[in-house]
């Protein structure tokens, strides 16, 4: 298992990690099957969307913050049970499909890294799977 | 890895192709392990619901354009942002474990293809992983 | 394939199986790879958040249950379409990575089954998946 460090910057930010994950599949030589993307945070998530175009992410983070509000009626006492729930929706793990050592990713897919109660020094976990 | 196209017919649509996964991993000849499904695009998802009744995925596509309505306030400019966040909030990818050549799914399970932004001609790339 | 029961005590309920997760690990000695969490319903799902305060769970039902209400205008005759739409939200699997026999889980994660038209007796399928 691989890991690697991310940086958040602020409260809510989705950070395409694309490039970063590329490189680590390229570093040990994984050529097939896919690779696993887990995040070990309850307050953070990945996903898998548009990386052209910077609104995409902020509508995304905008709806997402408009549905599951930072300052709503929450039991649990910490003022992060919005991060919580939006780590729900948008899921923890990904996955990725490898070929002939590439990352197999659609012409418009860039991989998010969300950071939903940053700013934050913040791990992924990547696991290779046999194909 | 395989693929299969999926022709959508409306905006918002989903399409029960469990079907066509069966062949795909009949054709193949995949006997354990399971099958990754995932979609190359930014704005259709894939999820797994019940099939028996059309009024389930009807509901489940009214719901999520109550929430993430197609003519909201959004900032890109290519006028489909609600279908982005449908794919993020459905989830790109699908796992089916395999046992003995078939896919195993529960009694009321079918294989949604989500359609957010169509009509169009869709991809599904499907991977076969080691059990 | 292994399979664990769970039998749910109210219609809406997050209960805690980690435990009962590793104990399968170590039973069927699986030691690297990942497993595969496959809920085969269509009204309850699966989700990795913080298990150590139980509010956090208790926000997460009611968040879901405030995006889509029990008692919503459905066309889905059985009167349980806020289920199946909060399984897709949530989603029906769940990854996580093995390393020396053990289940890879960050400080805080717990692992969820996610009962949303309960009381019910539900079943867990796990799969390993090669490394």
């Amino acid at each position: 298992m691989e890991s690697v460090i991310i940086s958040t910057e602020t409260r809510v930010q989705l950070i395409d990690i694309t490039e970063r994950i590329r490189d680590v599949v390229s570093e040990k030589g994984w050529k097939d099957g896919a690779v696993l993307l887990f995040v070990p945070h309850t307050t953070a998530g990945i996903t898998i969307n548009e990386g052209a175009d910077p609104d995409v992410r902020r509508d995304l983070e905008a709806t997402l913050s408009r549905l599951v509000p930072y300052r709503g009626s929450y039991r649990h006492a910490e003022g992060n049970s919005d991060a919580h729930i939006k780590t729900t929706l948008t899921g923890n793990s990904s996955l990725v499909i490898l070929q002939d050592g590439r990352l197999k990713l659609g012409t418009w897919q860039s991989i998010f890294f969300c950071e939903y109660d940053g700013p934050r020094t913040r791990s992924l976990w990547i696991q290779h799977l046999e194909g």
